[in-house]
């Protein structure tokens, strides 16, 4: 058992997450979060988080979840490896479902770097949003530098995203 | 006199601003936009532009902002330049008063390519966040490379910026 949990937003240095930045209105990426990140968490009055990786979730980041009443969608992925190991588009698709739904905004997406698994990801949803490549590429390498086999996912991912148009972000 | 600007956001391919992205909700930053950009900026409904160039306001984005009732914000600022160009802390104070009101919102800044002039803003912005050095050191570099000039001009700036309180965003 962890002992109890001290964060306050009067903190006078807000740490953001690794690679932390905005998506779109409603949604964020980052890295993995710590201890020092809850404050400036805390100020983004998140309601779910969205975490891809094959690891477990984290025992002290579980604490503040709960604390903080926020739902958490854990997809159990690993990042693409050449030559044989690829994310499944199928996991990519179901993510999206729950960050294309507003009712689960405001959304933190993290893997652990905060680079390839998030990039991946945030390159699919640039798709739904009918981005050129050239963007999607730009604003992936911004993050993550040159990564053929997370690039060539993106292109390639043609997944059907049955996301509910009821509740759907007005910016899709 | 330009021929009517055809535009409509059912456009296959959107095509972002070079070095799109967004800052805060209701802030967006990017390069110049040119024509192939307009359907994308359609779909952001801004109410506003905040533009930090010493060149004049371009015909044709005129045009379009006139037809779309965008209220334009023009700073004539000139990047910095080592060893004795220096933006003024003015300059970049007013600017972020128009920013830190939420009736200019959303609102886009951009200078010619994204980088650099708005980098700075961004950067000052950010302390008033009370974000930690590292990452808007960090925020900066992903759009511009390292330049010690721009960052030595957020760390030492200490302008007060006078936004009214009444409409400043939640996130401040």
């Amino acid at each position: 058992m962890l002992k109890s949990l001290e964060y306050t937003t009067e903190t006078k240095v807000m740490v953001p997450p690794l690679n932390f930045a905005m998506v779109a209105p409603g949604v964020y990426r980052s890295g993995h979060p710590n201890r020092q990140n809850y404050p400036f968490l805390i100020k983004l009055g998140l309601k779910s988080i969205i975490y891809l990786s094959s690891d477990d979730f984290h025992e002290e980041l579980e604490q503040f979840v709960n604390e903080q009443k926020i739902q958490v969608f854990h997809y159990r992925i690993d990042g693409n490896k050449e030559p044989f190991v690829e994310i499944e588009q199928k996991e990519i698709s179901s993510a999206l479902v729950k960050v294309l739904d507003v009712r689960n905004h405001p959304v933190l997406i993290h893997c652990n770097k905060g680079k390839h698994r998030i990039g991946c990801l945030i390159g699919c949803l640039r798709k739904l949003q009918k981005w050129s490549m050239t963007s999607i590429f730009d604003e992936y390498r911004r993050f993550a530098g040159s990564k053929l086999a997370d690039q060539e996912f993106i292109e390639i991912f043609s997944e059907h995203v049955p996301y509910d148009p009821e509740y759907k972000p007005d910016w899709l």
